[in-house]
This record gives structure tokens, sequence and C-alpha cells, in this order.
């Protein structure tokens, strides 16, 4: 087994290679001043042109455009993201222009295009397979065992069904349980607005990718955030559907035969048209092109009929962690712009969210991440991991008495009952924790679609902006807001509503004055020079919101997520 | 805490009263002969002549019918398939008929009958709610604990809201966990055919009151076979769905938070067109009125388009048992049916089917069956449950060197392989029997429906028909045709097909020589004087096949069920 410094070297080299030879070949988009108008375009417009042959518009030429243009910040596409946030881990250029040139010939000999994604080049998060190259979740140990065209399934397989051209994969968290977007392999990800600050993960390279123009589309993964944070995080879109309308063959796992906590695809898109036609499209393939091995729910896609007058809840506080004044401002936004627009919007409060956090870390934690764990072989511990893992991999004296100690000395049950749970467990510890969960989602739903009979909720993605490099580290617990809806099982989607705006956003010195959650987690969050929420700092980076419904309610969920788009008007 | 005898006594005590409470009451059906007419009536044909106010058909009569007969095998209602078979548990005779009077009212008030079920009584399987009774699960420790209107949910909820009147509960095996329907507390419930055999558990009193006309629909539910098993056994129909269409909540379970193998409740009617009425009737009713807490697929109910030209797979041996010769005589059956009209019917083979039923005893085994056997307490185990619980039970080092016994010095790899995984586990081999699982039903899905392209596959239910009383104890490994489809969640429904008939189903003396299974099992089934399976002394009994499609596919399942009982005729 090569060293982890070995491998790095051959990954990135190669990746090098391969982006560099293709900038060679066909210069830069300083010498292409018509890509600008390609990278504008949106995605279903372009297949669009495809479809009506307009004149001008070849595969080729968008392909082309996609993947040329060095990092000058303003031609955004696939190589100068990558060149300004290390974006890219496999790269398949050559095969995707020999693709977009054999698809330019069936044009020209008369073929009509067919598929929602014709022509239309796509990134997706490294956890996809595509047929030629590794999936590796940033682990030495998964490299140089390029897929099949046999492993192509799921999501990749019905975009190419459906006429798309997966043209490269992006970077994610080493095994993919951080929302840090660095690894061993192939490095750390960078915001795209601050480059001292992480895009979020585990889909981070994907949101750059999308925010930054570099690809039309994106695709993701969401188990305890993934596609949330990182869409929240660099400002786009994402949607967490839950599992039964797409397919979920053709990815490789961190963990196998876990089940406690589904894992489900989702898509990423600049704005709610995008994810829509993207989602829409998707689903709509998945029903005409059955995935092999897989019974789908055969529910087809029903444009949403919303009523006149929406119910929506809001949620500001989740009670572990107070709610930075930006990310409150983004939720306090939605509420007064979707009751200037007439709806009802009353407060929702849920049963207490630490105890889904509690479920969740209990259920991951269960076999002391030891399958997880042993992805990363001999390569680093990503610092990301450490405090996630810390407590299952304590001896169980040590584990009981550091929580005892947090919990009844330092007197945080918040972060002490998390930290309690974070440990190994027998079969019926697990099957316990398994239906505690299945009573907390049931206690959620009734609250919110029964008693509440809520259309949707609107809530943070989590209490601050992109925290910068590191800080994660000590902070995993703030994905709680995402965590939730993987408890419940809801269908989420993000969208940015806002900006961090330094006038609005400052936190003042008794900001922490009543709040009743977790002191060691406010601490770092809100206290000290080193504070990870610092509003002047943030200045300018995106905050996003989740809308969140029933399960199966894309449509619905998506229906509320572009009106609210239109009544908050984020640029 | 009073002793099972005093619980017994109690219990047996309460039920005989209500019931004979209510024939001194009501008089016996011999002094009504006008009672047949009802019980020969159809459910749907029942609600529609109250609802088209056809003279002489009160609800009160037609309850009243249900509950008034004695056990003379020809008018069969409720309490002539209790003195018969001794299926009812939990007794609400008053209630309904004061409920059938009410209905009669707002009735004669002009009121407009509405919903599917209007007017029409019906029994449930004791694991249900239903207010005012108890849930035991056949249980000590679960009496004295009568259910609330808020416990009511689910199937028994919806029932109500589609007219329906519950009106008793029936009989299940100690924790559900077995085939023979037999518990400390209410006793054993007999085979409608022979009193001598089980009727097939766990939903055995259910298929019983369908058979002997003591109900006009059944509901039950499925972990491994418990809707089919006694559906075949007795000789009507059954469907066990998939999750996801039917609200699950209002059950007692004897398992919380296991969610390897995933119970479904499922319809039991005595003939396909009563069973789809009454599956198509709950599903529109569960769309209707959302269930508190759970989200549902929201999949509408779409009348089925069969091809004309079905192709449809048959399995006759699953390489565990040999099936007996009724039971293949039953699948050879609906194959020439099929193709004598004109339809496609080729053999299917799957993928080891010991694979899936290896899956399913390390799964349920996982715990030691701690939580299964908590709710026995100090009642005594069944027989029937003691060799499943056998392996889990025993110190490791003699279940180890047992099943090396059985699989390396009587060379049965079979049984032993089954019961070399029947034993505690940790959370790490838990997940890899997931993982297995998984597998296993890809692989299958693949086979049958992305390779064979099948419409629906048709196999046996069980090696055998109806086993004697006390048999299933060392035979518990038969319900492997039953277990294969839990572990595929596929949508599954059973049908009679035919009888017993010792003129063509007697088995040879050299009926195992070349069989390849399980010789430990297949010798108790076959040799001896004391074989389970005897076509001679089985004559009469029914037989059934499995029709098996898709997940969600419960209208073409019952679409092609439709078509095939049809076909095959059976009286």
């Amino acid at each position: 087994m090569p060293s982890t410094a070995k491998v790095r070297e051959k990954k990135c080299a190669e990746r090098e290679m391969l982006i560099s030879d293709m900038e060679n070949l066909l210069g830069y988009p300083d010498d292409h001043p018509e890509d600008q108008e390609i990278i504008m375009t949106s995605p279903q417009e372009i297949v669009s042109r495809f479809k009506s042959r307009q004149e001008g518009w070849s595969v080729e030429r968008v392909v082309s455009a996609y993947r040329l243009s060095k990092a000058d910040g303003k031609i955004r596409a696939a190589c100068a993201a990558h060149r300004k946030t290390n974006c890219l881990t496999e790269v398949l250029f050559t095969e995707a222009l020999d693709e977009a040139r054999q698809k330019d010939k069936e044009l020209a000999s008369g073929v009509q295009p067919d598929g929602p994604f014709w022509g239309l080049p796509s990134s997706f998060k490294d956890t996809f397979n595509i047929a030629g190259v590794d999936t590796s979740l940033g682990c030495s140990m998964h490299t140089s065992q390029p897929s099949t065209l046999d492993d192509e399934l799921g999501l990749v397989k019905l975009y190419r069904q459906g006429g798309g051209i997966p043209f490269c994969k992006t970077n994610v968290p080493q095994t993919l349980l951080a929302f840090e977007c660095c690894n061993p392999i192939f490095g750390r990800t960078t915001n795209p607005h601050a480059s001292d600050r992480t895009c979020g993960g585990s889909s981070g390279g994907e949101a750059v990718m999308v925010v930054l123009r570099g690809t039309p589309l994106g695709w993701g993964n969401d188990t305890g955030g993934s596609v949330r944070i990182p869409a929240a995080y660099s400002g786009c879109c994402g949607l967490k559907p839950v599992r039964g309308r797409l397919p979920f063959r053709g990815t490789r796992r961190s963990v196998k035969g876990f089940e406690g906590i589904k894992t489900m695809h989702g898509p990423i898109a600049r704005n709610v048209t995008d994810l829509i036609y993207q989602t829409r499209s998707i689903t709509q393939l998945a029903l005409a092109f059955p995935s092999s091995g897989e019974d789908l729910i055969p529910l087809p896609w029903t444009e949403p009929n919303l009523p006149k007058k929406l119910k929506i809840g809001y949620m500001i506080e989740d009670g572990c962690v107070k709610t930075s004044p930006a990310c409150a401002r983004a939720v306090n936004v939605c509420v007064e712009r979707l009751r200037a627009a007439g709806h009802e919007v009353v407060i929702f409060h849920p049963p207490p969210s630490e105890r889904s956090c509690q479920c969740f870390v209990a259920l991951t934690s269960a076999e002391r991440y030891s399958q997880l764990l042993s992805n990363v072989g001999s390569d680093e511990l990503e610092e990301s991991m450490k405090l996630v893992v810390l407590g299952s991999k304590m001896p169980g004296w040590v584990q009981w008495a550091a929580q005892w100690f947090v919990r009844h000395i330092l007197k945080d049950e918040i972060f002490g009952g998390a930290f309690a749970v974070s440990r190994g467990k027998s079969v019926p510890e697990y099957w316990e924790w398994t239906y505690r969960r299945d009573m907390y989602a049931q206690q959620f739903r009734e609250a919110a679609w029964d008693v509440g009979q809520f259309d949707a909720l609107i809530c943070p993605v989590m209490a601050t902006p992109a925290l910068k490099h590191g800080k994660t580290k000590f902070l995993s617990p703030l994905a709680i807001w995402c965590i939730l809806f993987n408890i419940v099982e809801a269908t989420v989607g993000t969208l940015p509503v806002t900006r961090v705006d330094p006038s609005l956003d400052v936190h003042p010195s008794d900001f922490l004055k009543d709040s009743t959650g977790s002191w060691i987690l406010e601490k770092r969050v809100y206290t000290g020079p080193d504070a990870a929420y610092d509003a002047s700092a943030m200045a300018g980076l995106p905050v996003g919101v989740q809308v969140v419904g029933k399960m199966w309610k894309e449509e619905k969920v998506l229906g509320i997520m572009s009106l609210l788009e239109g009544l908050v008007g984020y640029q």
C-alpha cells in the first residue's frame, strides 16, 4: 500500500495534468469572451437551445466553456472554480469533449436531441461512481480503483440517459462525516466568497462549482446536512429528498449496512428555478428508466397546487446553540415578506431538538465509527472528525467520566448529553435508539403537520454562516438544524436569503445573557477574540434558510421555495 | 402480578360471558334462517345495499347475523367460528350493536351513508388497538391495559372513518413469532378444516374468521409470513404490501426499534374480489384521512392496466426443503392455466433463498430475542417458539459447537447455516447482516424485474399445507418461502388454488432421492410414521400460492391474483 503522500502526489499530479492539458489545448477564456454567454445561461435554456438547433450553440462549445477559464474570478467555469477553491477531484474533460463532439455530429446528422439534460455537462460529488475514475472519498485506500461502466448506476446513469455529460467530480471531506471539505488526498476546498473559510460539506465541492458557475448543475447527498450546509455556506440552493423516488445505487458509502439515518442524494443549483428543472427532470427520468435492483415509488411528478394563503411555521432557536443575528435575520426576512404577501406565518415549537441530535449521535456512533474509520487506513485523521469520533474511541469509563464531568461539573447538559451517547452500543441499545428516533419523528410530524397544519416550516440551516477552516473541529454539533430533518425524514430544501451585513448582524456583548443552550458551544461561537461568529469578518457571506415539508413532497417544497425566492430577492 | 392461570381464567371467563350473553340475548341462527343471506353476501354488496337503502337491510341485522350462530359449521359467523376454532380474543359485540343501531337511526333520519365500509362489521387481529379492550399478544403482562380512543390509530381508525364497525379481535401466537396460533391466555386456535391442525400464524384468528364467514373482512400483519401462512393454511386470500401506503400506528409490537425486517399490515379476505375492494378502500381512506404522525406516500390508487400477455416467472423449489407434491401441484396448476390462457410462463431461479433465510434469522436473533421474550414474563414459553430462540439462548461456545456439529458431522449445511447465525450480535455484525440483506434483495430484484422482466412471480407459500398442532416446533424454517419476500420487500399476495388430493399428492418413498435441501428438515417433513406431510391425512386441505410483485404495486399484484383466481376456479 503506497503512503498517503505518494497517493496524494499521484492523484494531484494527474488532476493537474488533465486540467492544464486542456487549458493548453483549448486556450483561455480571455480569448473566448463568447463563453460568458454560455456560463450565464440556465441549464434548461441551454438544453432548449440545442433542441431548437439555435445557431452558434454546439455541445462542444458549451462543454468547452464550462471547462475553459482561468482563475480571474469573473468567468466562473470549472477550471476557474478549481483554481480558486481547489474543488475538483476527478477530471473527465477529454471524455466529455469526445462525447460533446459525438453529440454535435448527431445533431448535424439530423437526430432530434432527446432528454432533459441533452448536451449539458455536469459535475458530480466524488461519491458517485463514474466509469474510468476513482470514487475515493478522500481516502488513499480507495484510489487506483477506477469504476467500470457497470458501477455507473443511479443518478449518473440517469443523467446520461437524459442526455447529460458528466465531466468532473468534486471534493468531499475524508469519509464524508464532517462539514469541512478537506482530505489528505485532494486537500482543502475553500469557500467561494472567502478563502479562509470552508465551503461546508460533505457536498462542498459541488456547491462551490455551482456558485462559481463551474457547472450548470450539482449533485450531492445528505446524511446530516451534507447538501444543505455547503449550499448555505456557498450561497446556492439544494434539496434533500427522502428515499424512494430517486435511485440510490452507484455511490461509494463510507458505512455499509447502516440504516439508522438514511442518506439521500440531492440536487444542487444556482437558483430555485434551476433546482426545480433539475429535480423534476431527474425524477421523471427515474420513472422512465427503472434502476436495476431498486424498486422506486411509482409516484409521478405533479406540479404543485399551492393554496393562495399558505400557513408557514417558523423556528429561529434550536435550544442548543443560539442562532446568530445574521441567521435569525434570514428567517425573519422570510417571515416578514411572507406575511406582507398575505400568508399566515406563525412560530412553531418542535419537540426539543437536542433529542434529535442525541438520536443522531447515538445511532451513528453505535459501532464506534469502526467501519467509517476503516476507510481512513494509514491516512492521517482530519482534525474536523476528531471531536465526532472522540467519545466512542475512549475507553468506556473515561468516556463516562468525561460526560459526567461535562454535565455535572461544567453544567452543560446539552453538550454533555450528546457526548454521553457517543459511544459503542449493544444491539438492544441500538434498537432502543432506533425507537427513540421514530418516536421523535412521530411527535415532530404530529406537531407540525397534524396540530400545526403547516404547509411548510422555515428555519436556519445553521446557527452561523460559513466558519473558518478548522473551526468545525469542536463545533460539529452546529449541524443540529440539519440533522433534525434527517431524523424526522422530511423533504427539505435550502435557498440563500440574504448576506451578512455588519450594520445589522453584529451580536451585542450580552448576546448570550438569557440563552439556555450549551454554554460550551455558545462560548466558542460567540465570545472572545477567536469567536466563530463575527459579523464584521463575515460581511457579505451568504445566509440561507431551510424550507421543510412532508416526505415525498418535493413538488410542494420546491414550489414554496420558489415563492420565497421571489419574495426575498437574494443577489 | 397475577399468575398466568389467573389471567387466563379471567380473560377467558370475560370472553365466554360476552359471547354467551349475546347468544342468549339475540337467539341462535337456527331461529334466523334469514342470516344465511347476509353471511353469503360480499362486503362490497352489503355496503352497497345500505347505500341504496335496500329494504330489509339494516346495520343491526347485518351485525347481528355476523354474531349470532352456533357451531353447526353451516352458518358460519363469528360465534360459530369461535365455537369451532377458538379464534376470538376480545369481544366488542355490545358496542358494535349500539353502533349498528346508531347507524340505522342515521339511515332512518335521511343521512346518506358514506364510506366504503359503512355499516360493515369486521374483526381485527389482536395486535391492533381498539378502544376499551386489551392488545395482549397472548401475554399476561399486556392484559388489564385496555386501549383508549387515542390508541386507536392506523387501520382501525381508518376503518371507522370509512364507516366500519370493529366488533371483535382474534387470536395470535404468543409474542407473534410463530406460525402456530396458540398462547397461554386464550389457548389454541384450530384450523377450520381440521381441528388437529393449526390455522397458522401469526394472523391465524383472522384467517379462520374469514374462511368460516365469521367476519366479512380480516386485518392482519406480516413480518415473516404472518398474513400469508394462515391465509394459505385456512384457504383464503391475503396481501402483504410494503411500508408506505398504509398507516402503521395503532398496534402493539412485540419488539420495538427493530427495523431489520419491516412488519406490514395486510388485508385478508375470502376471495380476490373482496381483497381488492378492501385494499382499494383502505388505501383510498389512508389518502383521505392522513394518519397523525406518519407521512404516507401520496400515491393514488390506480386500477391496473395489465398487458394482454403477461410474463410470469415461477418457482417450485427453494433449495432448503423440497416442496410437497400438493404444494408443487398448486404452482403447476397456475403455470398450466396461465399458459393455456396465452401468457408466457417460465421458470425463475432466484439467488439462493437460504441466504435470505440466514439474513432473517441473523437479524431477528441479534439481541437474543431479549425484547421479544420480555413480553412473555412469567408465562410459560410456547413450544412453537423454542427452536426459534434456542440458538441465541445457548452460551456462545455451546451454540458454536452445536452448529459445527450440525454442519460438519450431521452434514446439513442449510440447517446448520441458519442455526449458526441464530445468536447474539455486536452492532458491526448487525450492520453487516443489514448489508447482506440489501445485497440479497438487490440481486433478487435484478434477476426478477430487470433481467427476467417478469410481471409477477408465482411460488408456494410453504413446502406443505397446514401442519398438525405442535409440528411447527422444529419446522419453523419452513417459513422460508414467505421470509424471502420480507427480505426482498416485495408486494405479495396469496390465494388458494387447490386442495390436497391423495390420488395426486402422495409422495413416493424415494421422494427425497435427489434433494439437495436440509436433510434434517426434510426427514421430519417426509419420512417415518410421524412425517409432517401426509397427503392422505391432509386430504381436502386448501393449498395456496404466492403472487409476487414489485414494491408499491398492490394494484398490479391484485390484478394478476384476480386473473389467476378466475383461471384456477378454487372451491
